[in-house]
């Protein structure tokens, strides 16, 4: 059995280019004792992974050159030498960025049951669904009523975080930047406002008009003149989670942070940076929970599907251009 | 009786000049019922007044342009109205800035009876040792053992934070400029490292050969270089103290905020602003634990006297152009 995968040869500097990223196959061994094989159906990008293209060990282990690259994938077992899975068992495991895997089953989890697609596992009930309940309940202790705002707000994390702060009860401010994803925001009753043509002082000034009394709580998905907006309009007591600064994730060299931090000592906020590996402990509760909802169609999560194991590297920088409404999906 | 007091009649501009600061006098009433009367005996200036200058409410009221200024002072009853206070008492209280002060008893405590100089209530086991203890116990949860770093470690509060956290175990690292200051941390037991001629870059290195293993804590008292150096320097799971950021109190504009606040994604860092009036309920616990460790001369307090009311302007520039060594008062 041959698999085909993506690696890289080299570390990018700024934003990778299409070309950076080689297509490759290689001859599967035969299964070892415990392993299974798996054809991956959805694969997922999502931005973390550019930190672990540059080489180094930030908090999680860099990608090696010329390996395969590694992800997230839902896929069907269709050998298995480990009694944990049968031939036809869907699964979720790491193993992405192929069309074939094979792992050792340890390393390999049955989806859950619920009545959703089996690309949800990857989004709404996978890691961005989590990370956005974990991000606005345990880091930013979000209390009902709290005023909320989220950048990114139609991202795969940032759209769960509006939907799960709006269920809460207080003022929901989602920053976007397209018309259509504008739109979704204010269907889904949250205030959005558009980064575009704005710089750190106009979008403060559309915070402040869309929100008055500040925000207790600011989910952070982006960095730069979100952040410095951000800042300008918390409340005193905030408490700012940070998911992730995608907006300096290709940065060749560091840009300078917000002039305004100094707003954390006035406004006796907090701000603290998680990754939600080290949360996991609630997913099951949070799948559990969450699971019925999304079946229910109580919550709507958004998904940008590309097609083919060959457009996966435009699925992933797409991620930084903007390019996808929710999470962003591969399809085999 | 008449009360000679400083104000200002605008609101400053960067550093503030010494021709700012205005030394009047008025006249004093007949006390009313519940009022008292008292000699003040030292005088304290602190970096956060400097913020009370702006004319707009921060975490604190602003000073009133033409009234007198105000802040903390110690001094004896001369004359009481109060059935709390008799002639004669030693007691704390906020009418700073002038010899005599006519205040409600409600106002004014009177001083503990440690075997402690009075001024002593003023810094170490005054709003400066109770931030120390506040910023390292509460906002950064110190543990037995952490490795802890201060910037401005000789300075009111900083060279008492260093004192608290060295008590506790793990590697302690301050950040201070002149040699004296730095002989002084060094003979606690305390690693000096200088910020003079230092970029952030190389303070950070500095910092890297100091404590290679990183900081469980940083207690921030200056933000700029300080920060951004301590940023790159944090272990998994460090906590930010954010007390005071003087590197800024006198900027005109906004500058620049460190430009590798990704750091706190990285290492999941959680970064507080705090004003230690929020939890001035651990003062009383705080004076009464730590008064006998001052009085038996465990703790080492530093003080930089300036003589005279008319040295009241000079002793509060003198903050921000690093004049002090611990705190710094004006005894009348």
């Amino acid at each position: 059995m041959q698999s085909r995968y993506f690696t890289i040869n080299e570390h990018p500097q700024g934003l990778p280019t299409r070309e950076l990223f080689q297509l490759e196959a290689l001859e599967l061994p035969a299964l070892a004792d415990g392993e299974v094989l798996i054809r991956n159906s959805w694969l997922s990008v999502d931005p973390y992974m550019r930190g672990r293209m540059d080489g180094v060990t930030t908090y999680i282990e860099p990608f090696t050159l010329g390996e395969p690259l590694d992800g997230a994938a839902v896929g069907e077992v269709i050998e298995s030498r480990s009694a944990r899975f049968n031939a036809g068992d869907k699964v979720r495991h790491m193993g992405g960025w192929r069309d074939i895997a094979q792992l050792p089953a340890e390393q390999v989890e049955p989806l859950p049951e619920f009545d959703v697609p089996e690309q949800a596992y990857l989004g709404v009930l996978g890691m961005p669904g989590t990370t956005a309940w974990v991000g606005l309940n345990v880091i930013a202790d979000m209390q009902d009523g709290d005023n909320v705002l989220v950048s990114a707000a139609s991202g795969a994390v940032g759209s769960l975080a509006v939907q799960l702060a709006k269920a809460k009860g207080g003022t929901v401010v989602g920053i976007a930047g397209d018309q259509h994803k504008l739109d979704w925001l204010e269907s889904k009753g949250i205030k959005a406002v558009s980064y575009k043509g704005k710089n750190a002082r106009e979008l403060s000034a559309a915070l402040k008009e869309a929100c008055p009394e500040g925000f207790d709580v600011y989910y952070e998905n982006v960095g730069g003149d979100c952040l410095e907006a951000a800042l300008d309009n918390l409340r005193v007591g905030a408490r700012i989670a940070v998911c992730g600064m995608i907006a300096r994730y290709n940065d060749d060299a560091p840009a300078a942070g917000p002039g305004n931090l100094a707003m954390l000592l006035i406004r006796r906020a907090r701000m603290q940076g998680f990754i939600v590996f080290d949360h996991w402990e609630h997913h099951v509760d949070f799948v559990n929970e969450f699971g019925p909802r999304v079946a229910s169609g109580e919550i709507d999560y958004q998904e940008t599907v590309m097609n083919g194991l060959e457009s996966l590297p435009d699925a992933f920088l797409g991620l930084f251009s903007g390019g996808n409404q929710g999470k962003m999906l591969v399809k085999l």
